[in-house]
């Protein structure tokens, strides 16, 4: 390609007239992402054509990067369908799942195929709400406990500050956490479609503004990480952000033997022994065997922030055989951030990867399409768990009937 | 599109003649790929077109995925170049990012660029090692006991047995733990530039087979959860799996001050309230402001797996203002799992991605590309906690000015 | 000793007509005691006289004791007295404290002089609740989101039944978590002056019959493990239990320099590599130095459950040095469950280590007291602290010194 | 009492000739705590006699306190005899236990009663050291990855150093952890039948001393918080420190029916729900229903240290029904810091405590009475343990007969 456009730029880049994040003032998006691409292949020696092989319009997506040279490409595979009963997802759906993992569609796809056969997944959200919690720094213990009382009170006048700059946003409740002088408030919003990080920082914002204002306690930052946001911390295990979200299924000791080749008590014994103990002992925030692996599949299909897979590991799987003899399985992922609206969802292949869930844009209610694409990730993490663990057990009855046949 | 195979096959898929999965066995993968598009949109009304605009062969692809559709696209960009003191990683390199977070890439090119004006970054892997830890299940705590005596006479043959199915892969050690009648050995192997997790898999495997067959200790499972493998726990946090990486670097305090408009001092209290205080509050794992958002960027510009992004977030972030008043800023990531073979490593446009890095295949000697790449990104993450916390920080000096002027 | 009782009781016991623990319903506490202690030396060969001579009523000891034998003795020592502005506890006190570890009464004492040099500590209780999380099962997680709906619908229902089982508690609120088939409810009550354990139980209790009465969920457990009580538990530190309390003090430079040989920038640091990063990397809910040495000290003095010495260690110091060149230091304790009344409360000795904080029985207003009592431990515990990090850092500042006189 | 030596010394402190903690330069222990306590006594307004009604010698116990005013008593009350098959205890014995906490005993009794009827406990420590974690500060990690490699390398010479202030105490094993600019070394000793916290920093202490002398490393803290003593820690959790100890058991059905009312499935089923899922969703490092009250109940009596009651409730219990229908259950206790002598052992109840175990002292080989506490209590944690769960498990039979005969 020899555009002299690209040419007459990279030769300004090289001479440190034109900066290159300033690009883009100068050319349209995706010549500025041209001229990136030759200098980056120039200065390392990489061939970075296909790189610029990209499906996406590269004006459009301004908002989800910087310094753009092109696109990565990342393999999108298809399990299920499986039929679901949700508080809002509901139906026979694909489930779809971006990974360059091999076999990890393979497992989901033979665990829907089983929870189908007994009947379909059920699926709920049980709590919801996205956080962020600043830090204020104050004089001491006393002046903390004034701050906390002020907040008691005026939790109305930071409501009407906060959702004062959005349309959708919902301010729940305002938590605060005293250590020595420093005040944490973790204000929880109901953000509708929106996996809302940008809109509960605008909000949150606004209202310290009020707090500082009205008292003596001084903003340190925006967030002071008991929001939290993209590390592995207790507080959004326990008390949850974004959605909270569990799927499970009974499946009829029949489908357990003809189709996994396992027992009931076969797979909760592994469950416990390898899920639940072994997690114990590593003094893990995750009871699971894989979640994260549909999670993050299904993030990179929809859209969704791919660092935030790690909230979307704290989940526990139990397994248990009933009264009746079958096996009951359910994954409960504790925090879960996902969105419909926003972010990385109107990409073009994202945005096909939530139609292929019906679950694009706004929902009507607001809220329920961002509800129905944390119920299909929770069943296909349930489709994960399923297949891994009957894996594990089918193993381990082969092995069990070795030892009688020794 | 009317293909006739195309059309023929999605027929005999509606039919229930051929199942998706199976249609690899009738056609070429991108023929049934397309199939598979097809029959997807058809079933949720979905477009999926520009899913099928892939740059990748879908036949080199099929070790990545099963029941492909397509591919997935994400914005790539770059941050630096940046000078990095590494013990595999050195010279002025860009570092790749595929995010759809706006201000991602543009905060670490920020950080990068102050660590330039610093002289660059220092990075070192502190340790190393692919861990993996089945469950054995024992009569009692009396057999358990001999069983890790057994192991610890018997690591040889544990060695040899293990070291059988790899070229190359070493076993490093095995570590038992006892909970009741459970046995958990973790496995630490040394696995060159490979990530490592199939090759460990398999090597554990043929390990506990020989264990098995000479002692009474069943194995209920390969993976037992004291791995951790795409868990956040504390086993990772604590004693690392994958590498153990730090990046840190010296800011002179008059680039703190003229460039990022804040004081050594005042980031460093910044780092104490939120990432300390406020992490230690929530009952973290993770240190850090954002140090997954780095992670994530370069993982999926570089073909690493998603899921294990959340151990990639059991990173510990340092700031003080040292006795000459300069900066002293540090990034520690215990669990990074990074291969520059094998996986989505092949992948054109991950290739690219670790060829930016100058990274791409196996290292000289073995083992020192993986290194590298486990020093870039956590001179990235250096770059975004750096970028964050002096954001913060001129906010809080602006606002401290203010406070003189009242 | 010969009494004839004891000798014809020993005998029967001996023979199997009478069990230890029967031996109440024959005769007195005290010489049930003392046949026991005679049965038990003679089993075992011990030496028993010395558990003999206990300075407590047999009899009245009888809610604290089952198979009483005699008693154990602590040597018992006094701190301070140190001055505290406390919400509840206020003006100069010695604090009690009874341990076996040498050296620990002194540096506690070290640190209240220095404290009252710096013109005493501030202390206070920032929130407080005795929580119970009984366990539900239910079918599925349909039935679990209708029992959290039920629940929300019902507080005052469950508030009236629990109330009516005690004269002082108060339901606050309950907080549901749900796992697969299993909710949780955290209830937490105000249970003024007392650490109410036994309060709460009974009264969680009653709410669970009225909810079983009218839900289909069927109670597993009084306790589902998130209340959660003698366990290091994440909830507790992130979300307390009984008091969460913090005593702090500003000690100006000279006082640190003449008194501590040390300086507040010395010992920030060392607080920051040692309590912070340190406990970080051990992935830690401790962010002290030795809290828990002063909380069981107190807690035995005072008569308070010794296997509560595990929440009571769910603490974070802060040091900072300020602005003005003075060392701030805190320490914050998430879950100190403290009662001043009931359990120990009431043997003599402990009885007496209660009024030596001026602090025994119910408070005016109810609360008050166990507040107090909780402040009180915190200055003892802020005491420890700053005691323990000024010695690591006056051996700095010599080591420092002798670095330059090299 | 008007002993003219305590009216006088009572004079000279009140007019400030002498301090507190110098009575002891001028009268003997005894007296020296009389005058404290008429002090502290008129100060408070308490009445304290009953402080000064202790059983031990107050010259002897003066390694023990500092400051001493006199003793408390805790009622101490006995369980069992319970048999047990251990690596080190043996036999069957009472296990003495101090504790306010009434129901206690009679719960741990009831326990080591079904115990005896299954054929006794199985009991083992399966892992032991006690751990000492210095930090030091270097420059970046480059100076870190060399002083790792210089620990490495000089092993033996640090060995050499600390075994020489010891004659029991072996040097394990220096495990390296890098954060930043400092370095944590995890020292583990063999301190045979000591706890051995002194020993062990006195040893480090001297290995410091080598380290600062051939490097350029400075030593911030003799501990750093890795050791981890007396807080709640994953790092003691997953690797262990004191003693790794597990006890389990066997019990017949028809004993789990006549004897607890219950079957083995359904306290599997508690176990699982309370102990498993419940710790799980509260971020717990405890799996297990109460083992801190055996623990503190048995550290009490016996002469430990309270503040370590935090580490011995690391603990995961398991239970489960066999192949065959009967119960087994198990509790595993990571970090017990046990010793028979030094500390609190040597007073005279306490001396007792051992006693009554049999375990008083130096063992025969050395080491074997520490490890033989440690299994005694494992076994009266797991007593403790089962007599709940049954206590659970028949209620909720209770409660299944309840709803079958409606």
């Amino acid at each position: 390609m020899t555009d002299p456009t690209v040419e007459d730029l990279l030769e300004r880049v090289r001479e440190g007239d034109v900066r290159l994040h300033e690009l883009d003032d100068h050319v349209d998006a995706g010549t500025a992402a041209t001229v990136r691409r030759r200098l980056v292949a120039d200065r390392s020696g990489a061939d970075l054509d296909v790189v610029g092989e990209y499906a996406f319009d590269a004006a459009a997506a301004d908002p989800n990067i910087d310094n753009m040279i092109g696109g990565v490409q990342i393999p999108l595979g298809v399990a299920g369908p499986v039929a679901v009963d949700g508080g809002a997802f509901d139906g026979d759906r694909f489930l779809p799942m971006a990974t360059t993992e091999g076999a990890l569609v393979a497992s989901v796809n033979r665990g829907c195929s089983v929870i189908d056969a007994a009947g379909g997944a059920t699926a709920r959200v049980t709590k919801s709400g996205m956080t962020r919690a600043p830090v204020f720094r104050v004089t001491d213990v006393a002046e903390a406990e004034a701050l906390v009382e002020w907040v008691r009170d005026n939790e109305d006048r930071l409501r009407e500050a906060a959702e004062s700059t959005t349309s959708h946003g919902e301010l729940l409740d305002v938590t605060p956490y005293v250590v020595g002088n420093n005040v944490y408030l973790r204000f929880r919003f109901d953000t509708k479609d929106a996996m809302g990080m940008n809109m509960v920082t605008i909000a949150t914002g606004k209202a310290c503004d009020v707090l500082e204002a009205e008292t003596d306690a001084e903003l340190v930052a925006l967030s002071g990480n008991l929001c939290s946001d993209k590390k592995p911390a207790a507080v959004n295990a326990v008390e949850g952000r974004g959605r909270s979200v569990t799927a499970d299924v009974e499946i009829p000791r029949e489908v357990v033997e003809d189709r996994l080749h396992t027992t009931p008590a076969a797979i909760a014994e592994i469950n416990t022994r390898k899920n639940h103990v072994g997690s114990a002992k590593a003094a893990s925030l995750g009871f699971n065997a894989h979640v994260a692996n549909a999670v993050a599949a299904m993030f990179l299909a929809t859209g969704q922030d791919a660092a935030q897979v790690v909230e979307g590991s704290n989940a526990i799987t139990t397994a248990e055989a009933t009264a009746d003899g079958n096996l009951y399985v359910s994954v409960s992922i504790a925090s879960l951030e996902v969105g419909t609206v926003g972010g990385g969802t109107k990409l073009p292949t994202q945005a096909a990867g939530l139609d292929v869930l019906g679950v694009r844009g706004g929902g009507d209610p607001a809220g329920s399409n961002a509800d129905a694409l944390a119920e299909a990730i929770a069943v296909g993490a349930l489709a994960g768990e399923l297949s891994l663990l009957a894996a594990l057990g089918s193993r381990h009855l082969a092995s069990a009937h070795a030892d009688l046949g020794r």
